[in-house]
C-alpha cells in the first residue's frame, strides 16, 4: 500500500491530520468537501449567480462570457504573455487580474464542475503584496509577477487539504508547499484555484466520489479528459491562464488536447516531482508534473522559471540541466540549421483515429510542406503499440492495485468503472502483485521497447515526431479507454507537448470508409459520429527524444507546428 | 535469472556462442581459459621468463622492475599525462609504449595473477596504425593517442570472450565493443590487457573458479581488492596507466585504494553502462563503469573524453551533461571563490578503521588546515550506516541471488566463500526473492537514506566529504567483509574518488587503545597487526553530491586533497 501517511510524508513533508477528525463514511466526507468548495466560491466578489444546468447549451464558453463583465472577459482572454506584459508594465494590477480569474473560475465551477476550492483570501492577499512591491520597486518581482495560476489538487499547498481525490485522505493538511508552488510563488505567481482529479488519478477522464464528474466546456456531453481534467476544463473555459498538472499516462496531454490547450509532459525528473498518488512507485514508469496553458509560451515560461531556480541543488533526484537556449536541432557543415526532419505517425497500428484527427495531421503536414525549405516529412510506422500498453498497464500496478484498493476500503468508497477498468487489464497482476521474476519480465519488455524506439528514431533520422493525442477528440463520458497514443511516451520517458489545431465541424461530416483491423479499432470506429463531437477541439502531439524538452516546449523551435 | 544470453544481448548486442562448444565441467573450462591466457602472454616479445613464486618477496614491485629493461621501466613509470605528452609530441611511438606495457602486464601476471588475456597482436596493429597516422598528420588522433588501456574482463571487446567471471559464460563472444571501448579507441587508446574479476562480481576481492586469486603487488599476503581487482593489481604494478573498472559497492574504489591508485566511481548514468553482471537489475542500486589510473589526471581525461563523444545522443539512458569546466564550488557575493567546506567522516559509527587510515585522515586534515584561507573543516557524524548496508544488501539480490545460483549450476561451478557470504546477509531475501511489498519496503528505506543524507549534507553546508575507503588498508585474503564505507555512496548515487595518501610503516606501530562498540568493530580491531599490513598503500575517499563528479575528478578542483 503506497498511498498512506508515511509515503505522503516522504513526498510533502509531515502531514497533519485534522485534530477533530472522526470516522465518517465517504458520502459524509464528499458532502463536507462540496460544502467547503461552495463556501469558497461564495466568497468571490461580486458573487456568482447560480446556474440552471438543465437549460445550458453543450458549449458553455459564451455562457461563461455572459456571466462576466466585459472587462473580466478582456482580462481573462488575453494570452499568458500579454497578461504578464501588462502586469510587468503596470497597465494591470495583480488584484484586478486575480479578481477577474477568480470570477471566471467560479463561473467555470457552476458550468463544468472543475474546482475543489478557490482561494480568494490567499490569492488577493498575495496579489496586494505584489502590487505593493510593484509600486515601490517599479518592476516585477519575477517572471510570473501577479499572474493567477491554478493547481491540480494533488499538487500540495501549505495548510490546505491534500487528498489526491480519495475520501480517505480528506483531512490531510499539507505542511509545506509543493516545490513547484514554492518556486512559482517566488517568481510572482498567485494561486487562485485548485482543480478536480479522478479517483485513483488513473483515468483519462475526471470523475471521483468527492465531486462527481467534470465536464468539457466545449461540449458538456464530452469528457474534459484526465487526470488533470479540472485544469483542462478550467483553462478551456479560460478560468486560468496557466496551471500545473501531472502525467504518467497522458494526464497532462489528454485534458490539454480535449480542451484546446497547450500542455507539456516533461522528461521525468527534469523538474521536481512531489505530487501524491496511490501508484507513486509504479515500477519502471515515472510520473511527472508539468504545465498546461492557454498559450504555447506558457509552457516555456513555466519550464524556464522552474529550472532557473536550480531545483537540483536541494533535490538530488532532479537532473541538473538548465532550460537550454541552444536549439538542439542539427546544423549543416557550415553551422547553418539544416532542415528539421519531422516524423509523422498517422496511427499507432492498432486503433485508427477518428477523421478530425487525420484532418488535423493533414493540415499540419500541408503547412510543413509549404515550408519545404525548413522541414522534411518522414513517415513513421509504429510497431509494438499493443505490447507497449500491455507492459505499462502491468508496471503501473506492480502491487496488483493493492494501494488503490486499500485507500478505497478505508472509507468504503466504491470503485468507479474507469478505475476498475484500468486496474484489470490483461497483464495487470492480481493482488498482492508481482514477484521479482514477474516484475523483471515486464521491466525487460519496457527496456526492449525503449531500445527499439530509440533505434527506430535514429534510423529515421527525425528530430521530432508528430502524433495523435488519442484515437479521436474528447470522448463521450465513460469511454476513455485507449491510452496508447500518450502512454507509450511515458513508457519511454520522452517529452511531449500537445497543441490545438482545429475544431470538429461540418468538414468532418464525410463518409469514413476505413475498415477496422481489430477489436479495439472496431469499437473506436463505431463511436465516430460527427454530431456527437461537434465543436470539440482537435489537437495533436509533438514528441522529442528524452531530455530534449526544449524542442517541443519553445516557440522559437516549434512555431511552424504549433 | 538475469545473467543469460538474452540479457547479454540487451547489453552488448547479440552474442555468438562458440560453434563447437560442447558440455564441459567448470574445471575443464578453467584449464582451457588459463591455457588461452598463458598462450597470449607467451606471444609477448621479448618473452617473459617464468617466476618461482615460492621465493618471491611480499612486495613484488622491485621484482617486476628487475624483469624489465631500464627503458621499459622508464616508459611504464611515467604519469599518464607525461606518457600522452610524449606520444603527442612524437617523442615516443605507440609501438614502443605498447610493447613496454605488454611486457609489464606479462610480468604482472607472473607475479600477482591479474590477467585474463593480453592482446599483443591487436594492440600492436592498432599502435602501428596510430604511429602511421602521426607520421602522416603530425598530430595525435585524439586525447588518448597511442596510450595502452586495460579493461576489466566484463567490459566487452568485439570478437573476444565475454564471461563475467563465470565458467558457464566462457565461449560467449562479444559481437560489439562496449561503448566506452569504442569511444576510447576513437580517441586513440590501445587495448593491451584484460583483467580478472571475482566470481559473481560481488566481492571486494578477486577470486574466481577460472583463474584463482589475484594478489596485491605491495604485499602478496593481502588482497588486491575487487571486483575490479585485476585492474587494481595490474596498475599497482604499473602494467597499465589507465583502465576501466565497474562499481556497484566499491569495486572501482576498493582496488584503487588497496593498490595506491586513483579511481572514480561516477554518478551512475553519467557515462554509458553496458558491462555484464549477474545482478544487472539489482533493484534500486545502479552500477557504473569508471576509470582507475596511476594518475589523478587520468580520471578527468577519461571522463572528459567519454563525455566529449556525447554518448547520450545514441544511448538515451545517459544524462546529457558534459564534463563541466566551471568549478561548482560556491562563490561569495563578489564572485570570488569562498572557502571550500570539507566534511570529514573519521568513521561510519559502526567499524573504526585501523590506525593507518586515521593517520592518513589526520595528515590530510592537517594539510587542509595549513591552507586555512582556502578550506574549512566540518566534522561529519555518520548516522544509519548499518541500516544502509542492510538495505543495499537486500536490494543487490532482490531475486534472492537466483541469477547467481543459476549461473553456477550450469557447469557445477562451486560457490566461493565471499560470494556465499554476500548473498546470505541478514536482509537478503531467499530464492526466489522479493514480492513487490518486500521490494518496496527496502526501496523506501533506500529513499529515506538518500533524503536524510542530502539533508545532512545541506545542513552541514559542505562541498565535499572526506572518508575512509574501508575499515583498514588492503585486507588479508578472504576477509573483505565490510563494504559500508564505499557501498553507502552506491546507495545514494554520489560520485566518489579514491586517492593514495601514504603507506603502512613503522609510524603505525603504536598502541591502539580503541574500545570496540560492537561485533563487527571487534572483529575489525582484532585483525589489526602492523606487521601483517606493512607496505600497504593507505588511501582515502573524496565524495561529492550526485552529479557533481567534477568536484572529485578534476585536478584543478581537488589538488589540495589529492
Amino acid at each position: 500500500m503506497r498511498f498512506n501517511i508515511s509515503s505522503l510524508i516522504l513526498l510533502q513533508g509531515s502531514l497533519v491530520l485534522a485534530a477533530n477528525s472522526q470516522p465518517s463514511t465517504w458520502r459524509d466526507i464528499a458532502a463536507e468537501r462540496q460544502q467547503y468548495r461552495d463556501a469558497s466560491i461564495s466568497r468571490i466578489s461580486p458573487r456568482i449567480p447560480n446556474v440552471n444546468t438543465a437549460t445550458l447549451p453543450l458549449d458553455v464558453l459564451n455562457t461563461a462570457r455572459s456571466m462576466l463583465t466585459r472587462r473580466e472577459v478582456y482580462i481573462t482572454e488575453m494570452t499568458t504573455i500579454e497578461l504578464l506584459d501588462q502586469l510587468a508594465t503596470g497597465k494591470l494590477t495583480s488584484v484586478e487580474v486575480t479578481n477577474a480569474f477568480l470570477r471566471r473560475a467560479g463561473v467555470a465551477q457552476k458550468l463544468v464542475n472543475c474546482i475543489t476550492e478557490v482561494l480568494p483570501e490567499r490569492a488577493l492577499e498575495q496579489a496586494r503584496a505584489l502590487d505593493d512591491y510593484y509600486r515601490k520597486n517599479k518592476k516585477p518581482i519575477g517572471p510570473f509577477h501577479g499572474l493567477p495560476v491554478s493547481l491540480k489538487e494533488h499538487v500540495g499547498i501549505k495548510g490546505l487539504d491534500l487528498n489526491g481525490g480519495y475520501s480517505s485522505n480528506v483531512g490531510n493538511i499539507s505542511p509545506i508547499d509543493n516545490k513547484l508552488v514554492e518556486i512559482l510563488r517566488n517568481a510572482g505567481a498567485v494561486f487562485h484555484a485548485r482543480t478536480t482529479e479522478p479517483q485513483s488519478l488513473m483515468q483519462l477522464e475526471t470523475t471521483n466520489q468527492l465531486y462527481g464528474t467534470t465536464l468539457n466546456p466545449f461540449n458538456r456531453n464530452l469528457t474534459c479528459g484526465g487526470s488533470s481534467g479540472g485544469e483542462g476544463a478550467l483553462m478551456g473555459i479560460r478560468g486560468s491562464s496557466i496551471g500545473i498538472g501531472s502525467d504518467i499516462g497522458g494526464s497532462i496531454r489528454v485534458p490539454s488536447g480535449n480542451n484546446g490547450l497547450y500542455g507539456l509532459k516533461p522528461t521525468p525528473k527534469r523538474i521536481p516531482v512531489g505530487m501524491i498518488s496511490a501508484i507513486q512507485e509504479s515500477e519502471g514508469v515515472e510520473g511527472t508534473l508539468g504545465p498546461i496553458s492557454t498559450s504555447l509560451e506558457g509552457l516555456s515560461l513555466f519550464m524556464s522559471t522552474i529550472l532557473a531556480a536550480e531545483p537540483w541543488v536541494e533535490d538530488l533526484s532532479v537532473f541538473p540541466i538548465p532550460w537550454r537556449k541552444e536549439t538542439h536541432f542539427p546544423t549543416d557543415a557550415s553551422g547553418k540549421p539544416r532542415k528539421i526532419r519531422v516524423g509523422v505517425m498517422r496511427w499507432d497500428g492498432v486503433v485508427m483515429p477518428h477523421p478530425p484527427v487525420t484532418r488535423a495531421i493533414n493540415e499540419v503536414v500541408a503547412k510543413l510542406k509549404e515550408h519545404g525549405d525548413q522541414f522534411e516529412i518522414v513517415d513513421w510506422v509504429q510497431e509494438g503499440a499493443a505490447k507497449a500498453w500491455d507492459t505499462i498497464a502491468a508496471l503501473y500496478f506492480a502491487d496488483g492495485a493493492t494501494g488503490i484498493h486499500g485507500e478505497l476500503a478505508k472509507t468504503g468508497e466504491p470503485i468507479l468503472p474507469l478505475t476498475e477498468w484500468v486496474i484489470t487489464q490483461a497483464t495487470t497482476p492480481k493482488p498482492p502483485g508481482f514477484n521479482i521474476q514477474g516484475l523483471w519480465e515486464f521491466k525487460d519488455r519496457a527496456g526492449d521497447f525503449k531500445r527499439s524506439y530509440s533505434a527506430q528514431w535514429r534510423a529515421a533520422g527525425i528530430d521530432v515526431l508528430l502524433t495523435p493525442v488519442g484515437p479521436g477528440v474528447a470522448p463521450q463520458h465513460g469511454t476513455s479507454k485507449y491510452w496508447s497514443y500518450t502512454s507509450m511516451f511515458n513508457l519511454i520517458d520522452y517529452p511531449a507537448a500537445v497543441f490545438p489545431v482545429s475544431k470538429v465541424d461540418e468538414r468532418d461530416n464525410g463518409v469514413w470508409n476505413y475498415v477496422p483491423t481489430g477489436e479495439q479499432d472496431k469499437v473506436n470506429k463505431k463511436r465516430w459520429d460527427v454530431n456527437a463531437f461537434m465543436g470539440a477541439p482537435i489537437s495533436l502531439q509533438l514528441v522529442a527524444k528524452r531530455f530534449e524538452d526544449e524542442k517541443v516546449g519553445r516557440r522559437e523551435l516549434n512555431s511552424c507546428f504549433i
